[in-house]
């Protein structure tokens, strides 16, 4: 697979081994900062790896609770910064006029009054009328297994970088539908969001989201924003993550690693009735 | 090394092995918010994994360029939020009533006059009086390939979890000055900050950081605000990482394995004249 134009720059540098040093050329994951903004208000600045701006512009404002649809979003264009040679700013028209800055501010600062703590976090993703996803949706253990391998040869910049975060989405039967890179590992997700928000696939209610890093409990918040049923990730999860899907009916996998996996949550939609020893 | 209180949770999990389920028990990283103010002024909430909290503030408010010395610092104490059961607040009181928090905007959008770019956030960076770390520093590079094994046994929590990320402090001959783990690779790195600050360290001017997860621009600049000569990463650091590190004369090292690593910036600290090969 090809990687997106500008996401990998090439550089000399030196490589140390067993007591030699000698020049070499490498390929670093681009990172540069993307600023957001709904009309002249700045919205947000992240680091991110140019290429699918616009979907990442679009996957932010859902998973973050802004928009909820497409139809909300009038206009989305990338555009320069002042001075700048680089198109690292992506300009939001809404139709909806109704949007507030504040309502950007941190979801467990909505939800302060009763204490900065895990159970407010989870409430506040409650309070945004995030739901469980669909019950029905059921995959085969088997098929889960073999996700990370249908990745592997996807990641077109990792391969050449080592430095970049993958998220990928799969249906039932395992086909690869979408996969994006990134240097910051929400990035990827929100790439994914906003590559289905403006296809109009929402809610991915028969699917499986593929992360490349850690299941925290941000990537469950966005991963329950889309409305997918089962986040797998192939390192371990974190405490509230855990809770966050526990509550939410989420169904999260961690450790998915060979014919191996470990269900934080919701395991009936990924371990058959009867598998079960005692 | 024992894990601080509150850092893993244990909880029952389904393992799914080659065809077989069944309960275990599995330890967590535990992720919280952190809110951290200055007086009644909320400046950030960050998840982190609970430990060492007056540091990853005290840290946090270096590093960003809210404080320059533990002087301005009056008081710093940890707190429970309204009706939370859990101390998820630090409160800071500086003896500098200057602050204003617009200070605390990224550091870009003060740059942005100029455009978002990777240009002017190494200019950014510059402006906070941010220079080039002890020219005088070297380190023997068979010391430097020794680094990842002695973090290894250290990490507490990681070798239970598997989801935490760590930032270690070496001096020139790899003595483990202190060691911090967080689910946030930003958080281990202001831990090792505030540490660094409250204890009368800084500058660090003949050290090493080593960081288990990848080297982005933003643990460069932190690095950078600690005046740590070396920064060394067992993965790849971005594109925005070396050019800052170039431009600053930090020293900038990524996949630390075994007897071999890459050097991105100032490899006069870390590769001796004479081993170079043609």
């Amino acid at each position: 697979m090809r990687a997106p134009q500008g996401s990998v720059e090439l550089t000399s540098v030196t490589e140390w081994d067993e007591g030699t040093a000698r020049s070499v050329q490498d390929s670093l994951a681009t990172e540069e900062p993307l600023e957001i903004g709904i009309g002249d208000t700045p919205l947000t600045v992240t680091m991110r790896t140019p290429g699918h701006d616009l979907e990442l512009a679009a996957g932010f404002l859902l998973t973050e609770g802004i928009i909820e649809s497409p139809h909300q979003i009038a206009a989305l264009r990338l555009a320069r910064g002042k001075n700048s040679a680089k198109s690292n700013l992506v300009k939001v028209k809404l139709n909806d006029s109704s949007f507030d800055s504040k309502d950007l501010q941190r979801n467990f600062f909505a939800a302060s009054s009763c204490g900065i703590c895990g159970k407010a976090s989870i409430d506040a993703v409650r309070l945004r009328g995030l739901h469980q996803p669909d019950r029905g949706f059921r995959i085969d253990p088997e098929v889960l297994c073999r996700l990370p391998e249908i990745l592997r040869p996807e990641q077109a910049v990792f391969s050449r970088t080592g430095g970049l975060h993958a998220a990928a989405l799969f249906d039932a039967v395992g086909n690869l539908l979408a996969m994006r890179e990134d240097i910051g590992r929400h990035n990827a997700v929100d790439k994914i969001a906003g590559w289905a928000l403006l296809q109009g696939h929402l809610p991915l209610a028969s699917h499986v989201l593929l992360v490349s890093g850690r299941g925290g409990f941000e990537i469950a918040q966005k991963t329950l924003a889309m409305g997918i049923p089962i986040l797998a990730s192939v390192s371990a999860p974190s405490s509230l993550a855990v809770k966050l899907a526990r509550e939410l009916g989420l169904t999260l996998v961690g450790f998915l690693r060979g014919r191996r996996f470990i269900v934080y949550s919701g395991e009936f939609r990924c371990i058959p009735a009867g598998s079960r020893i005692v």
